[in-house]
């Protein structure tokens, strides 16, 4: 009130700026960091709020959590209203908040679409990074939607890939994929689920499934599968059986067991809770990783709001840094 | 992302604009046409999340809901920093946003501060104008911080009051709350708990305790008792035996029996969860409100996230017509 300081101002970053800004590399980092604060304890995600609002057919909700290490405070709001397309907007809509863990005051709002497609495919770059054999040659891809295009060009970056092998339940969408490919220098082959299985050294789920894609019988010994599409209950993008074989890793346990790709094997009692390992122990060094070539390992990568919240925070600071940020005051 | 248009631009409305933009009354209408909708099942809260950060002391969270009548959807986000007052700034930080819910674009981004205490206010005016005796003569006051200010004035206007009896823990915070008495000419009296509670035909209490301030055997036949302190598990300001001897009214029927002032009666099991009513009913018309001159009504005013989403869709919408709100694009 009137006998209180106006606040400094907060840094508004929009989402062009945060496509020119945010980087693979910058995402990755970011993600990483907050994937090793989460297991020591440094940082955690609070209880997620999503719901059916009735109106549009929409879906809406909230992450948010706080990264003590790297005082990040923040929320990621927003959701899927699937009558955007036609409206020429996209179908996901969100928008990051971040507040100072000082005061309460709102400190940024940074755009939240671009942020949500990076820090999905920083994730399981991650995952490649620390999970996936270091010879793994044949990248295969389950999934050509648009953010498989983001997880694709992430991925690349990982591993010294010499092909793309690509399904999707729509083949009419491979190209799009396939023409990335193409400009990362990686050949790029259609194939069946069978075929992808048995040349793939890593694989990508990243699909709106809600029925197995891949079965166990499939995928060789010594592959990495990181699954990026279960972010709900129902949802499923490869066979129970198959994850209850792997050794399986996660941004977030609990999340992974009730609405991630583990739920299914939970849920049938091939697969308990303390057999999951969170992928920021193998970040810190306090878990090993693969511990052979033939192990098959498989990350659950459910998506947090302390991912969003950290390439936000790398979005912010950029702006900052480079003098582009507005800023208003409340 | 680069092939979809920008969004047009969401409106900004800070502490200050709120401030002069949004009167007692605009509160007072917002408020209870929400607490209307809600009783008809038009308007709901999604679950509040409250985290305790272990940093700062700070106490950080959302409260959330859509109001499908006024098409209102978002989220107020905030919390409590004990650390903020030697800074020069409020202890309690709140912002609002507002989006399109028929795209989920963010719309508006609203300071919170004041709004709070608007609509804190304004929540016990309701119950006052819809539940107290139409002859009630003197308001009782327990609690003198900042708040009780707001809650007095928005109050006054509710019955011809005659005079303002106050108790306050630490009694030599009354002053400041009797300055604001005397600017709306009414006379004012310091008294004891039980003083109070003889005089009062209205009472308010707006406080942050954990035991009661008021007990049964003080309140006479006919008050009126809006709690508006209590939105935590553990507080209480009036005795358990005095809820279960009145008849309850509340915001939300949820958020009253589990952190509000009727948890007590409800856990001791004097009171059952049937015998709170919405306020939205009364506002409605679907329930009679006070039934005799000798009932005591008690309204649990637990602090929704519709409240806030409604002040909040106010001041945009009368920034936005007064030409005076920043736009911002994303």
């Amino acid at each position: 009130m009137k006998d209180m300081p106006e606040t400094q101002g907060l840094v508004i970053v929009g989402e062009a700026e945060c496509e020119r800004l945010v980087g693979r590399k910058d995402a990755f980092d970011a993600v990483e960091a907050v994937f090793g604060a989460m297991a020591k304890g440094d940082a955690w995600n609070f209880p997620v709020v999503r719901e059916a609002i009735g109106y549009a057919d929409a879906l809406y909700g909230f992450k948010s959590g706080f990264d003590k290490a790297g005082k990040v405070l923040g929320v990621k709001s927003g959701g899927y209203w699937p009558g955007n397309m036609d409206k020429g907007l996209t179908n996901h809509q969100s928008t990051v908040f971040l507040f100072d863990p000082d005061t309460g005051q709102l400190a940024a709002l940074v755009g939240g679409n671009y942020l949500t497609a990076v820090r999905t495919a920083a994730s399981s770059a991650v995952s490649i990074a620390h999970l996936a054999r270091k010879d793994a040659k044949v990248l295969g891809m389950v999934g050509a939607g648009h953010q498989s295009q983001f997880q694709l060009r992430a991925a690349a970056e990982q591993r010294d890939f010499e092909k793309v092998v690509a399904w999707n339940p729509h083949p009419e969408m491979l190209p799009k994929l396939g023409a990335v490919a193409e400009e990362l220098g990686l050949p790029f082959e259609a194939v069946t689920q069978e075929q992808l299985g048995a040349q793939a050294d890593v694989i990508i789920t990243i699909t709106s499934a809600f029925e197995p894609l891949l079965m166990k019988d499939w995928i060789k010994p010594g592959t990495h599968i990181a699954c990026m599409g279960t972010d709900t209950k129902g949802k499923q993008e490869v066979d129970a059986a198959l994850v209850a074989a792997t050794t399986v890793f996660t941004d977030e346990v609990a999340q992974s067991i009730s609405i991630g790709e583990a739920q299914h094997a939970i849920a049938e009692g091939s697969l308990t809770e303390d057999r999951i390992t969170p992928i920021g122990a193998v970040i810190n060094g306090a878990h090993p990783g693969r511990s052979s070539d033939d192990e098959i390992t498989l990350f659950d990568g459910t998506g947090v709001g302390l991912q969003d919240l950290a390439v936000a925070s790398v979005a912010a600071r950029l702006a900052e840094e480079e003098g582009s940020a507005k800023r208003v005051s409340l």
